[in-house]
């Protein structure tokens, strides 16, 4: 059995969605979770009380009378609201009362209050969170860091490289995902000083590195993984976050110019939800802190129950598979082969 | 009446859609051109035979026996091939032949030949060149530096600003053009090192500099201009011109599911298509190289003979407009307001 702490304050629809994807969780896997859902205690009893027929013992409460909101300055936040259900429930996997956890709050605050709370892996200089990106040809193309850190170093890069190829092989079962910097040119010799510098070290790793890619192989499924320092990451990100409303409204409008216009844009919009399903960044079930001791994964502050449900069980799976252990293993290993 | 060398060499259709798009200039606005082609005669002489009741004065052929390939190296084959047709189209601006440079060739060879053959501006530190985004609510963002220089520095980036305020001014009449800084996040203490310093000197400036802007902002509409770094501007442009092939291989794919999903898809394209017109990047027209002495206008490797008519009147708008006696003149009033 499996114990997570699951933030239940703090998103767009808490505690509602956070609950509801916790229940779903735990009716359709008997006996394997146990959620600690921190939060204000009425609040979680009386939306406890809108479900029936799921395990009582499977779920627990830790209060927390204060919340972390997404306004809050992270790092203020943490330092002052330290009964937050942020806190709690990081204070619970640390003290090993949890084996992962999962929020949808304020991203900054997860990301500074995991890293605070729980350290770094042995061999991590910096922390990262990664984003899949849609393939054109199924699947995803991870891109790590898209905001952990906004700035970056070549032996950072390489270890987002190595902490990256552990994941996909992790969560997608690649054999030897694939691994490129993301640069201004495919060649070489194209790109800033970070990506010049960080090729070489890259090369010394183990992992599957295939050199530069361009801001166009994002989506086109040309390689598995995507690094990046944690400013570009973060742009391509909420850019690539505002095409599908941006080609909503467009289509909205088209269907402005009449009835045919009007049948026209309802046609393409269920095209487009159908055809552009893996482009919903809500539904992919968040994304994890990689590179702390502990097993974090933070969700959009929209995440739906459906999307919890993902968190829920992919945090399952990296505890199940050691995703800590493993990258801890494999940089102590491209410690020992390419010193800083 | 204004004389603009076209490079009409080394794109994907050339000769045939450069020459289409100058007779259409020509043909239209009667004595305001005359184009000096430069390439390989022979060519020009058998593509001009396609054409005819156009005014023969209009056109003059420079012959230019060598072309730079999109393959070849810029600066060295600026070097290597001094009579191709980009080196003797500058040759000509450098010589006052001609008013403007329009090229749809190897975008570093007309970048680094512009800067080299024709120098920067007095007070430009480098030249830049910008992309128009469309936005969801009509009309362009632009973004600057898209790829000009890989690096930037804070007072560059106040250089870009200037340019980009009066390209903004000159091209789309806009009488105040809002300015942003591209970063993780709307609030002045968050970004990296270079928007943070750029932050106190573009607030120094006589323009309308509003702040920073983050990813999503670039087809939102929210801001005129975004300014950043050559690196990630190159690496948004190209993601942004890899969305429209994305969904046409996604709809494409859906159109597999049989009659009436080919039907629905078939629907979903048109409406696409109506929608997404100004997504085309292609049809833009191209986009200035600011900051050289010389109006140069660098086009999509694709141009169509319609955006080859386009960039033709833009350069024409530039400079009659004065652009480059503009720009010089608002960056001596900057230097004098804020000193490095």
């Amino acid at each position: 059995m499996i114990t997570i702490a699951l933030d239940t304050m703090g998103a767009d629809f808490s505690p509602h969605n956070e609950v509801s994807g916790a229940i779903e969780v735990i009716k359709e896997t008997a006996g394997r979770f146990k959620i600690l859902l921190t939060g204000k205690k009425d609040l979680l009893e009386k939306e406890l009380q809108k479900h029936a027929g799921y395990s009582k013992e499977a779920i627990e409460i830790l209060d927390a009378s204060e919340i972390i909101t997404m306004d809050d300055e992270p790092v203020q936040a943490l330092r002052q609201k330290r009964n937050s259900s942020i806190v709690v429930a990081l204070e619970a996997l640390k003290a090993k009362r949890a084996d992962a956890f999962v929020s949808a709050g304020n991203t900054g605050a997860v990301m500074s209050g995991g890293t605070l709370e729980l350290g770094r892996i042995p061999g991590v200089s910096r922390p990262m969170i990664g984003a899949q990106f849609p393939r054109s040809t199924g699947g995803f193309t991870l891109v790590f860091d898209v905001g952990a850190t906004v700035d970056a170093k070549p032996h950072w890069l390489k270890e987002y490289g190595i902490m990256g190829s552990i994941y996909a092989k992790t969560i997608f079962g690649l054999a030897d995902p694939t691994v490129a910097l993301l640069s201004v040119g495919e060649e070489k010799t194209k790109g800033n000083d970070l990506v010049l510098e960080s090729t070489k070290l890259l090369e010394k790793t183990d992992i599957n590195f295939i050199g530069n890619v361009e801001g166009r192989d994002v989506l086109n499924g040309k390689v598995d993984i995507i690094l990046c320092d944690g400013f570009t990451g973060n742009i391509i990100l909420k850019f690539a976050e505002s095409v599908l409303p941006s080609l909503k409204s467009r289509v909205k409008k088209y269907a402005e110019g009449g009835f045919v216009s009007k049948l026209k844009a309802a046609i393409t919009a269920s095209v487009l939800r159908a055809s552009l399903k893996d482009f919903d960044y809500q539904e992919h079930g968040g994304v994890p802190l990689l590179g702390v001791n502990g097993v974090v994964i933070i969700g959009h502050g929209s995440s739906s129950p459906r999307a919890f449900r993902t968190m829920l069980l992919r945090a399952e799976e990296l505890v199940k598979k050691d995703l800590c252990g493993t990258i801890k293993n494999a940089l102590a290993k491209a410690q020992e082969k390419i010193p800083k």
